[in-house]
């Protein structure tokens, strides 16, 4: 069965997307830890991030540093910091968290909500950094 | 001044290397999360990963790939999990953690203290795997 990721890539289910190129996929997590969120995941359905070939792993980490930078542009005061977790989703996916101090990429903390409008209104942020 | 990482790769701090080329270094964390917990850096000094250049940014991926690869044979029962912070050391740099559930990578949880035997043991457990 697709992975809900690979529904995301096909959009049988809708996402916020930040950019795309024909291997790659960056949207918004939609159970953000803080807001500006991202997920980058191949488009290739494979579970664990390091069994990608040497050459699809480094073009994906390239795709997710354009994002960064994006990212970054968006939130000036923040670092973006990255997590590779693999316990949740079986489809390999990094996460940009914009944060301020280490706890805001605790994985425990409760996940925030943000209504439609909210989501597009950081989408286009980021977007248009 | 240089970074603590800088000393490590000249030598003046010493360190449990993993894997070294010309432009990296995997070396024993010295304050782990797990054992097995693992720091990658570039030895070039630049405090922002993402501030790298695209190229030197995916081949250190590249090598961190090969590094979390070795990783996951030495804790087959293990996923290798990534994270970059980047509110510690200046010195840009990827954690490779052996985790068994989300909680392992928690960087506010206790580090662990291992003798100098036990990390050696590590140090050649995962270079021999």
């Amino acid at each position: 069965m697709a992975s809900i990721f690979t529904k995301i890539v096909q959009g049988e289910i809708p996402s916020y997307k930040i950019a795309e190129d024909d291997h790659h996929l960056a949207f918004l997590d939609m159970m953000p830890l803080v807001k500006g969120h991202c997920l980058i995941i191949p488009k290739q359905e494979v579970d664990l991030i390091f069994d990608l070939e040497n050459e699809d792993f480094k073009d994906l980490w390239g795709f997710a540093q354009k994002v960064a930078q994006k990212m970054k542009k968006a939130f000036p005061d923040l670092r973006i910091a990255v997590a590779v977790i693999g316990l949740e989703v079986p489809h390999a996916h990094i996460h940009l968290i914009p944060i301020h101090k280490m706890e805001d990429m605790n994985f425990k903390n409760e996940r925030l909500k943000f209504s439609a409008e909210e989501y597009r209104e950081i989408q286009k942020h980021i977007i248009n950094s």
